[in-house]
């Protein structure tokens, strides 16, 4: 059956691996691609010419399509849009910003482009702006996420009434049944994130890792509203900012006690302590470290066997 | 096939409509059991005698089964626990609070009882203290709401993990294939609330009914934490409640604020102003007022086509 996401991308399963920070350098996507998804390198926590390298690595590891995710943010982000025309990465997903301003650019370098949303609003804007495709990321997806708290269930269906290009579905996603509810409600593929950080391959540091794999129902949330939404794991740095909450400090003082480097110190270096840790909700039902080849055959495997498992009503 | 939840409360579909306050009386719950679902008073806003009429007419309008959805916090719950066995209401759904205190007591008297949660943990020990089947209740829904913010999406695969009674989710499901989805989850059936506010029959106010068609998305928000929760369409009395929170005012200062009677003045009373309106995050899907028959039909017709939408992966 033909499927909007895989045409799109040329591959085999419309599973989207997030290009995450600290997470998602060529190993991950590399082995994501392999196995029949797309593999997304996260430019977020690199400098141009680290995402070079990336690049160079990913194009030994696989010959098959991968793709490159930039939050719009990046302070130098014309070197990292130079290094990606100039590496000729032909599938872009941008993030965290008005697509407006790299979409025509990225089109006229024969780039396929993908733009990450939380609302309606920005996915018309996205679509407006001539962007391929849409991830609507739903409340529970870790790191970065909209200010207005919409579920991925929720989300997914009216995006989907208001888009005409394919839709891709972000946000409490990490497994193959979780896969098929998001098709139900209209997505074509799905982005997977948390799912990816437990693997061998993920670049986070393995204490992440291990704290990933000991989430629980609760262990996230999504706070910091007043700067940039994101999503947390509750550890001593999270008490810190709920604890600046309580006392009714200012942005300012948010954002100085939040500094700079706590995600790299928390999620990449391992600090457990004073680092941010970021990641969704459906941390909670992730239980092992897999490679992540194994995570896509088990969705794809857990996808069919829900399908055949679901009766119609009469 | 066999279906945990059509067996348990002899129904033709598994959907429950959600007993609302201020909306779910005899008109509404009688019009979903006899288009196919269960239909539930919703008691948490009826004077025990008020309840027995509604059990007396929802009787002589269907002979198919209903039944009540009781609070656990209701300050005269003694009276209405009186009226349910007097009246041999035979399934009864329980609802924020304890469910030690009268699981045993309802069972004793032969009815199934149904328990509302929002954590696995609640879900576990309502299953410990008799429950015969569980409602989880995702962020998303409308009305009170877990602390904990877990979307129907994430909990809905952590409860069915956990539990070896059927299970019921709830939040976010305004559609068929919402309700596919959630079955994808591991749900064996689903409660509606707010798509069944926008029916003809629901005893709400038509102001607060025509505010629901209007609802967009990031129309609500779960607020008032630090009482009870309770995700709230935005409205001026809404605006109140932010005000306070930006001027750090006390959990005492919101409570005399929020008052009494609140919820009857918006829902009930349509006082579009002053009331507190408790909706959904999926009534930004909801577009048109529609016999409660109407959406049982269009829940199973666009859940089936949904089913026949969706194709293997290989």
């Amino acid at each position: 059956m033909a499927n909007p996401i895989t045409q799109l991308f040329g591959i085999r399963y419309p599973i989207i691996q997030a290009g995450m920070v600290w997470a998602s350098g060529w190993r991950l996507a590399s082995a994501v691609s392999n196995a029949g998804g797309l593999g997304l390198l996260g430019a977020g926590s690199m400098y141009p010419e680290v995402l070079r390298e990336h690049i160079q690595k990913c194009k030994k590891a696989t010959d098959k399509p991968f793709g490159v995710n930039v939050p719009l943010l990046y302070p130098d982000i014309d070197q990292l849009m130079e290094v990606i025309v100039e590496e000729k990465v032909s599938l872009v997903f941008t993030a965290a910003g008005n697509p407006k301003l790299w979409t025509a650019h990225l089109k006229s370098h024969g780039c396929t482009v993908v733009h990450v949303v939380s609302s309606v609003k920005f996915a018309l804007k996205a679509q407006a702006c001539g962007a391929d495709a849409i991830v609507a990321e739903g409340f529970e997806a870790g790191g970065h996420n909209g200010r207005e708290e919409t579920t991925t269930l929720t989300l997914i269906p009216l995006v989907k009434k208001a888009l005409n290009i394919p839709l891709i579905a972000a946000g409490g996603i990490g497994s193959g049944p979780a896969m098929l509810a998001a098709m139900a409600l209209g997505a074509d593929g799905v982005q997977v994130g948390s799912r990816f950080v437990a693997t061998p391959e993920a670049s986070s540091h393995p204490h992440f890792k291990s704290e990933v794999l000991k989430a629980e129902q609760g262990s996230t949330e999504l706070t910091l509203k007043e700067l940039t939404p994101v999503r947390l794991l509750k550890n001593p740095f999270y008490d810190q900012i709920k604890k600046l909450y309580a006392e009714g400090a200012s942005s300012e003082r948010l954002k100085e006690v939040l500094g700079r480097g706590r995600a790299k110190k928390g999620m990449f270096e391992g600090d457990l302590v004073e680092g941010e840790l970021e990641i969704g909700q459906v941390a909670a039902q992730i239980e092992s470290l897999l490679p992540a080849e194994t995570i896509v055959q088990e969705f794809i495997t857990t996808y069919n066997t829900t399908l055949e498992r679901l009766a119609s009503l009469d």
